[in-house]
């Protein structure tokens, strides 16, 4: 209902007369807000503040000319009026020219101000702006934040895009005053602590989905590498050693073969540094020593390489269902069945082909399903709807699951292939058996964590127990309460 | 685990021993709720008032009688005692029958009542049911809201259909009393202003998909107009011209013919809008003026433009794979075969009709992918997820990814057949053809702007410069403060 | 952006300096939160609480060796310095050891306890550990919390899993304050009552799925009886009455035809209790008499219901366009081709065969778009944007509407085969006939409840009117106020 919305607060706009708006604003609990600026973001600010019931002064150097562009309920004054009037102010000022409003240093101490700024490029040691603002105005408490949400979100109410509001502050009673205001926005304030953390904030913006960043490329660099081996074995070995002519293989069937093994080899990703965890806990004795970094980032990147796994297994059905209405299938089976004429040969029925290829298909198929379940589980809505342990049943026992059925279907695929030497062009292997060795190691490496020696072992590490440190055991009250942690999250 | 809350729900109700709970309701803080009216939504209403830990009491002009079908924790006493007992007294009574509240008025007086009641037909002039109840009751808080959560969605718990509850009121004091109270019974509480908007919330729920009705109504007309088209090129023409009887192909080939070019159509039309309001700057010379209101609804409605798109496309995907499985395509191949046979020709690969169909079928997934990835991102809780400069990335770049990468497919598909004399039956042009004009005007609009001095210009203008001020250059820290905004979200 | 929000946390931890940190908790406002127990729950917490502005005291038997596991900022004292100076105190220790909390018991008077602990088995009659708590520690106010949230929720954030944190306790007050807490931690509370209520929610993590155990069930077994018949039906009675071999159907073509019955029935099922509901409440003439259990829990279980058609649905599409992929279709295809060659016919071609396929393969696309959009709908962010009107119409109107096409589908499928003798081998009819008995019944049980007569009483009903207490319509005031309501949620 967006336009619904926003029909409502332009009638809200536009009707709210003057006179009982004026009592209200009088009324105790009703917070003045001000704004400095008035560009493209105090316009939309202003428009929002005042759909959220509050009374705004906007602070401009040119009152007159700026007032028609602002909603009619709030009033445009001069910068050091609305500076004195406000009880919390949105410096919404390029951070260049915060040093043009020192001379409201008077008026806006003891007051809140929310820096609103961005920054231009990735800031790695500079001081942030609202940092600098900070220091510029020593008595006011600065809280920054509202920097990630675009101005057109908060015209059109938070509805599209993030409703998340990163906020920090050293003022803890400024920061609980903007996460009010924030509740009443309709926005999600999330507090990420100290003002120290604000150029982490300015420059969150920056940064295009950074959590992606390595499961993409390493997506990417599968892929290359899967179908330039594939492009080798499949076509360039057929023209070279016989002259056969099969480029048109390039668009679908390469791009085929290619897509189930980079979808593998990333999901047997997803589940390598869980076990990565698992041993070296054992190894160490302890839980509760850090891992080292790469692991940590690698366990929080699971959810992303599984979405990209399942992203190439998908895109591999759609080729794979797209194989027999193409022309080149069409022609094949043409020439076949005129072969087949021509020979006299009645039935060409073999067995063995078609019980290989309606076994790996239907175990192809059953992988598929269990991981568009995943994804579907792993969308923010439905994730937020099941409790801990359902969401650690799904990704960890489901996923196991999905991981075996793609494996089958790998296998099912290469069937005795693996012992067909015609397979091996040029000493080049067939794709699915370099596939398999990452999937196989990780189905055996989580068997041996289920033997019952290590599984015990590793039960009774994570529950709190420290190989070092045996005295603990004496003094079990003070250990992990949460008896079913056992299940594990790692 | 909707099943788990409401045995919750009901256990704590047959629980909650009366003592506890009297001891409860007189500490401070505790807000007695009355309702008036004893229907199902009042019914509801109480079950989920006292779930959230409220003490309700109930007016009933039969209170004996209406006591049984009530919550225990509830008390079920007169109008009048409700109603003098109580600080927020929720009125559920037909809009007809408040009139004979009247009698209530003196103990009503000073205290918040919310109206919850819905109008039977969309009205457009006339005063609302809440006004006429701040009417009846002028010494009274009148605060509407409520009115589009179901009497289901209460008595389960907000988990199905919507948790935003629209409040609107003249009184800032009730409003956030009613918004707290919202909270707290797991509700998401819209504040859209003065009790003027009341009207609008009581349409609200009387409006089915107000802002999907001009998508959906483009949809059909271009699908019909398609079909139509197609029936005639495909079906009509062959029939009449050469009495080849084709009927057979409505339910699924001209359908699969029509659905892309729908498909194409509306993605065009989604970033059309842009570049209307981008030139409209352009001419203009500033952001600051409104667009027209046919562009701003077109604007707003994009996300739903795109996707039908994306559901054209996705079933002429369906389509386009069911083909080679239906009895027709089996009894073309095998009379091809036949005639293969009979005509001895051993081989009957054409090398271009095999290379046109694998591009354009690979250019097809990967539009299909990446519109699949769009529809995905705009899921609302994805889309809460990530910040305002990766959204608009999404649906900005990769968006156009996505029109180019239809564009080509319908290029592809077309190959050289545009110039083929054959393919104009009765002076009709192909479809692909017809459905390429907008998507390739775009395109090359897009381009256009992407020009240096167009796209230097644009980008002045976006952020805040402005062709017959020039004044406001020299004060530059009035300005827009938003650094990175220019990565404009038209 | 999970990792972005880790480092903004581990830099909040790492960056906060003492001092200023210092400063703040003597600040008013802001509670000083304890912790006992050291075990891996309470070192999450700790980490949550100080990222969200909290000062954290945490109460170790052995505050040295602890100290280091903390984050900094958490100050590690003794059990009885923590319970001293905290507001609100977690307990994060076994709760089997609760007891060796006693000695505490002076110190803790007064304050409020949260109760962290989980069962280590579903726990049906005896005390709940928070009761148990709460007789230990009576002048302390105990409330039942967090235990369904994951130590890897609290230090990630809370981003995974759910965000869902149920409270209970006797005290209003308490509640209130770790109500307060949730929200600023970032969690959603749900408040479910009295401290009655905590074996609840202690139970809650040790329960799968509750909500979907019925119908998956109820899918499985369905699966399992249609499999067994087609198998009968389809290989094993050609088998043994010709001999034929065709086992290598039994992974894809014989699962082929058992989902499609499975996703129809399974359909059919979600729309049977509504049925059930108004017939009843035709029968007895009212709305305010409970539906027994059964039909209670079967309403409430519809979305699960439809959910699993759904998937059997989009499995059986998936498996049918894999059907012309396969090596024993190609066979087939050239030994027919071969055979039409022999017998010198032209053309193949069987009208019939042809309109009958096209027109169930559109009717089952068709049906499988509209139950596609209602599981997208029925996702909880997209639930939560439409109001209970839209909701409504889509589960009910959109949902009829993919019941009747799924019908249609199968009617088509069927043809007139139901009344061809061949096809009932030992005497065995069609699988389609068996599938269709209920989805027609529901259908016609449907187009019944739209006659006039019926469809008047229901929605008389529907609004409040009961056939013994005709005296309700004499004093209509006293009714269902919400005048829409008929557009029933039944």
């Amino acid at each position: 209902m967006p336009d619904e919305m926003s029909r409502l607060l332009i009638r809200g706009r536009g009707d709210g007369g003057g006179g009982s708006r004026h009592l209200e604003a009088s009324a105790p609990g009703v917070p003045l807000i001000g704004i400095l600026g008035t560009g493209d973001f105090s316009r939309s600010l202003a428009t929002r503040l005042v759909a959220s019931g509050y009374h705004v002064v906007v602070g401009s150097r040119t009152p007159k000319r700026s007032a028609a562009t602002f909603p009619e309920e709030a009033e445009v004054t001069s910068q050091l009026e609305a500076a004195n009037q406000a009880d919390l102010v949105f410096v919404a000022v390029f951070p260049e020219h915060h040093s043009t409003l020192v001379e409201l240093k008077p008026a806006l101490a003891g007051k809140t101000l929310v820096d609103v700024s961005n920054g231009l490029q990735i800031n790695r040691d500079r001081v942030s702006n609202a940092e600098q603002l900070a220091d510029l105005f020593p008595e006011s408490c600065v809280v920054k934040g509202f920097n990630t949400i675009s101005a057109w979100t908060l015209q059109a109410g938070p509805r599209d895009g993030s409703r998340q509001v990163f906020l920090c502050s050293d003022s803890q009673k400024a920061k609980s005053a903007v996460t009010q205001l924030c509740h009443r926005m309709g926005f999600v304030p999330v507090d990420v602590g100290l003002l120290s953390s604000s150029l982490e904030i300015e420059n969150l913006p920056l940064h295009l989905f950074p959590s992606w960043r390595i499961p993409v490329l390493c997506t990417l660099s599968l892929f290359l590498f899967f179908y330039l081996y594939n492009f080798l074995r499949d076509v360039v070995q057929p023209y070279v050693t016989a002259g056969k002519r099969s480029f048109y293989k390039m668009p679908i069937e390469t791009v085929n073969v290619t897509l189930p093994s980079v979808a593998l080899v990333m999901l047997a990703l997803v589940y390598l540094p869980g076990l990565c965890a698992a041993v070296l806990q054992l190894w160490r004795g302890t839980k509760y020593r850090r891992f080292p970094g790469w692991l940590d980032r690698w366990l929080a990147g699971r959810k992303q390489f599984g979405l990209c796994s399942f992203l190439c297994a998908a895109l591999h059905a759609v080729y794979s269902l797209c194989l027999p209405m193409r022309k080149s299938a069409r022609f094949k089976l043409m020439n076949a069945a005129f072969k087949q004429v021509k020979a006299g040969q009645e039935d060409s029925w073999v067995d063995e082909d078609v019980w290989r290829m309606e076994l790996y298909l239907s175990a192809g198929i059953m992988a598929l399903g269990l991981l568009a379940f995943l994804a579907v589980a792993s969308l923010p809505s439905v994730a937020n709807t099941v409790n801990w342990r359902e969401f650690s049943f799904i990704q960890s026992s489901i996923g196991y699951c999905a991981l075996s059925m793609a494996t089958v279907h790998t296998l099912l695929f290469g069937w005795n292939r693996a012992f067909d030497s015609a397979q091996y062009r040029w000493h080049l292997p067939p794709t699915f058996l370099l596939v398999l060795i990452l999937p196989l190691a990780v189905l055996l490496g989580r068997l041996a964590l289920l033997a019952p020696c290590a599984a015990h072992q590793l039960q009774k590490i994570r529950r709190g127990w420290e190989k070092n440190r045996h005295i603990r055991f004496t003094l079990p009250d003070d250990d992990c309460h949460n008896g079913v942690e056992e299940a594990s999250h790692v």
